[in-house]
């Protein structure tokens, strides 16, 4: 067994400890991972603080994972010690089924196994990225290109990936109109990543707070949607929409955003349905879409499109004893616009 | 101006008369066409009974219309006299805007003209295919490939397109799995239409009443939605759905037997709000989309592959004096699959 300091979330909601926690000894084909920096993402928060169904405790999060290969099992190829890898949601999937196949793993027939607060195909609770070392297979380790650095490419393999497949799918480039609700960890690379894609991109947030930041990522411009007659004053406006906000929003008026044969696409999970007239999407053969994370294959495609745009998330850097705190600004909207462990600063 | 024998509907919901009507004389870019066939859509019903708001009489409905060109006016370069036509759902748009342009004409921005129950951008009420001539610009005519016949093409300018486009657009073909909802004038246009797409084809209709006619149209599967246990077994079993019915269906459920990235696209227009959980579509990034009608360039595609495909609508040809009780049947679902009129019976 590999011994390693992580973060460990005792029990629901609990404050994080730092201990010592097992890996297994590596397989043929797993990379031991030396990790330098996790980001913190929201969906963490939901994890640890059982939100969103039973948990698995003793947890470690950690999905947005960059750090270094520091060992390799007999029979991998495609990492050597020394690498610059990251990790994202899933580390393993059959392999074997059609979207594992098409490079949509976490689409996986079998059930692809999630970073952390899931069990590998062999039983075991896996552990995420709040650690200095993670074993996981190389299929799951993404090369990460010399041109971004660790800290600012952690985020990607989470918030990133994840505005990027719809941005991907949907056509996002020169021509279009992309709005993009919320400008938080996800917004903010949405903003990054389309402007880079060459699209015209919106930012829609509740209050000019974000106002500067918003034009200084890229957009051209920037709604307060809580201010009377903004929303009336968009419609018909935007061929894609990329909503990444949790938030309960009137869906029917987003909707009425887009121009014909636009998209609203969503990665967030609000409370209640979605609840619009059928006339809203078949009259202008508008599209309401959803959208999970994405593949290996796209995540590999991302990173080399930061590092040849020069693209990293923008970032808080934290010691391990700031997360509690940051968890709580997190839910509080308070962080510009990623934070990120330095899992240097974890003493077991 | 031209006078021709048409079927009109003198006031909402009231029976057809045989009545002479006008139409304009040829503009430099106008074609005459001598109809010969104009099918039954059911939103000819819709309107002849004003249940989508108020409407303009005396109304000469019919917007799938099949006929030959019978006089041109001077400026007309794309048909001659002789050549076979057909006419869709619209008959101008401002040929200027970004979407004219893209040949998406029903999005046009200044507004498309619609066949009938419409009025001209010269303010003129138009007048549809219930009628012996229509007149209309060339660019609003598409011309009919000879192995089609007339009778079974008409259906095709409103219901063929209605459903080709998204069969395009959410990529139909080999390798897919394709469901149409609902056994119609629409819905059987999917099948075939699916069919010789090369994807693999399910009906989904309410009883077996029409399974029959489901396998024989190409469909290598068909089931009866109302019978306890089938929807449930159909979970995640299909790329694209074609939801042509009107009536008001469990979107969740529906939604929830698309395989991730799957896409239910939605033709008809029910009466009662799209109501389903965020989860239902971001878990599996899947698709809830709308889809009205076709451009032009679209409906000009689709005739070919008809033609290529020997691909016509499923017709029951009837004369003027029977389009009062087709109408009490089309609204019953009694009739296989398209009422398409006989134009010369008109006597007025």
């Amino acid at each position: 067994m590999i011994s390693t300091p992580a973060l460990v979330a005792p029990s629901a909601g609990a404050a994080f400890e730092a201990r010592t926690v097992e890996h297994r000894d590596l397989r043929d084909d797993d990379v031991l991972i030396d990790v330098a920096f996790a980001g913190i993402c929201h969906s963490d928060i939901h994890q640890v603080r059982e939100e969103w169904g039973s948990a698995i405790f003793p947890m470690v999060p950690g999905h947005e994972i960059a750090g270094v290969v520091s060992a390799v099992g007999d029979g991998v190829t495609k990492y050597k010690v020394g690498d610059r890898v990251g990790v994202g949601c899933m580390v393993d999937s059959c392999g074997e089924c059609e979207f594992c196949k098409d490079g949509e793993e976490q689409f996986c027939s079998k059930g692809a196994v999630m970073t952390y607060n899931g069990k590998g195909y062999d039983g075991e609770p896996t552990k995420g990225g709040y650690a200095q070392q993670v074993v996981v297979s190389e299929r799951f380790a993404v090369g990460i290109p010399d041109g971004i650095e660790l800290d600012v490419a952690a985020p990607l393999l989470c918030a990133g990936i994840t505005v990027w497949s719809p941005l991907k799918r949907w056509g996002a480039g020169p021509g279009k109109r992309v709005a993009v609700i919320g400008l938080g960890g996800l917004g903010h690379m949405a903003v990054k990543l389309a402007v880079a894609l060459g699209a015209e991109v919106s930012v829609l947030s509740r209050s000019d707070a974000k106002k500067e930041d918003g034009l200084a990522l890229g957009a051209t411009a920037y709604h307060a949607t809580g201010d009377e007659g903004v929303l009336k004053s968009l419609k018909g406006s935007f061929d894609l929409i990329i909503n990444t906000v949790s938030a309960d929003l009137p869906m029917q008026t987003y909707i009425g955003l887009l121009r014909p044969l636009g998209v609203i696409a969503n990665v967030g999970l609000p409370t209640n349905n979605y609840d619009f007239a059928p006339g809203a999407v078949v009259g202008g053969s508008r599209v309401v879409a959803g959208s999970n994370i994405g593949g290996i294959p796209a995540t590999a495609e991302m990173l080399a499109f930061c590092a040849e745009h020069g693209i990293g998330a923008t970032i808080e850097k934290i010691s391990a004893d700031e997360v509690d705190a940051a968890y709580d600004r997190v839910v509080a909207g308070d962080v510009r616009y990623r934070f990120v462990i330095d899992t240097a600063t974890i003493s077991a």
